[in-house]
């Protein structure tokens, strides 16, 4: 397929190199920082460009990955070009798009990017969501080209989605941070909680986290609460946070459990 | 070196295993509970009791890995054998040991433990306080046999490297439960997040978490995040949550960020 990427950013870098890898074309990449436009189109063998007016219309997908604020602005100008256009936000509705075509979709990929870490594609979840049948059916096809999990989600889905991914990677490396900032005041090194940290992670892989809770608020254990508390008496927000975060997990279970 | 393990935990099973695996001999597993000292005196070829005056004198070393609160029970009970003995918690003291016996330690494994996940225990931090140098040596030396990463850590440290492993599993673990259940009122499955908790925990194993934090609160979008807030309008305590949870991420910034 003969793909354009609008933007630059971490989810435009790491998309267009799958689809590269994957065999497409990727025609042109666009950024309106003709230096970050350039360095992606590098990497793909694409076009640089930063006018909208310099788009080529020999293409048949334009990939839009910019903020969300500004989808429409280039969905309306890409429209007249009248090719298939998809953006990739987790937050954004379809709707977005169909205001100004009706060839559009959606193809939302379901990770955390960074321009300096490699991803492989093929395990990141892909969410696909299009204004017809016969466009599902082509972004779907795309989407397996570069993934093996590829799922059929519309709007309302992705919003709940994107909730969710704030709760389990927004939220989760906020308080990686507090972790981190706590070693760091007594001269801990946060490769101490690295192993913790990650193996956290991966027992959820395979297990609901549920059902991997553990910790003093689980066990009902008052007097370690209270102790965490009082090493927090210079943080008032990170009481109220380690409150808050406690109570709920307390809330999540019948009683204490032992052997937690 | 003759082991006796006191407690028949998530610690001490690894923790068991592990020293079995190094060549040490467990030369007997305690638990109240008979079967749960069978079971694991089973796996690492040792005796299992369930009642302290059946205690073996012909040993080394006590790992005491009980609940906290049965810590000093435990410590004064063992005493009169006049060996080294250890406990492996975070929250206690060296001195709910040292109340009973001179010849004391503490043998923490920095990580979360299910009896029913392997864990690579040459990765896991072991951290170790002792009653006098001597006794540092003694089981700084024991912990190189099962662990790459030995740590000398006081009581003090410890406790501090708790509360940050409160923050770095246990809340995090909460957070993932909280996803999961916005996922599965909507019907979607947990699968199609746990690719992005497992990189979200990747990505700090050699970043800081705050150079790796993404999301809406930290480019400041309120408009995702107003939309966020009203997803969860039936949930005041999530509501809440999330709002302290933004608020802290906003703080840690200087203001917003592009392409996060």
């Amino acid at each position: 397929m003969r793909i354009t990427i609008i933007g630059s950013g971490n989810v435009a870098t790491h998309l267009a190199a799958a689809f590269k890898n994957a065999g497409h074309r990727i025609v042109q990449v666009y950024s309106r920082d003709m230096q970050n436009a350039a360095l992606l189109a590098y990497h793909v063998k694409a076009e640089p460009v930063n006018d909208l007016t310099q788009i080529d219309p020999e293409t048949d997908l334009f990939v839009i990955s910019v903020k969300d604020d500004a989808i429409g602005i280039i969905a309306e100008q890409l429209a007249p070009f009248q090719k298939l256009m998809v953006h990739t936000s987790g937050a954004t509705d379809l709707y977005a798009l169909l205001a100004f075509s009706d060839q559009v979709g959606v193809f939302y990929p379901l990770q955390t990017f960074s321009k300096t870490r490699e991803v492989d594609f093929r395990t990141v979840p892909l969410c696909i969501e299009a204004a017809d049948e016969v466009i599902a059916k082509e972004l779907t096809q795309l989407a397996q080209t570069i993934s093996n999990n590829v799922y059929a989600i519309n709007s309302a889905q992705r919003k709940t989605l994107h909730l969710a991914a704030v709760f389990a990677n927004n939220f989760p490396n906020y308080l990686y941070t507090i972790a981190q900032q706590i070693l760091a005041q007594h001269q801990l090194d946060f490769d101490l909680i690295r192993p913790l940290i990650l193996e956290t992670a991966q027992k959820v892989q395979t297990d609901l986290p549920a059902a991997m809770q553990t910790g003093p608020a689980i066990r009902g254990d008052e007097i370690t609460m209270n102790n965490h508390l009082q090493l927090l008496k210079n943080s008032p927000d990170l009481q109220q946070l380690y409150s808050l975060l406690s109570q709920g997990i307390i809330k999540m279970d019948n009683g204490p459990r032992r052997d937690k």
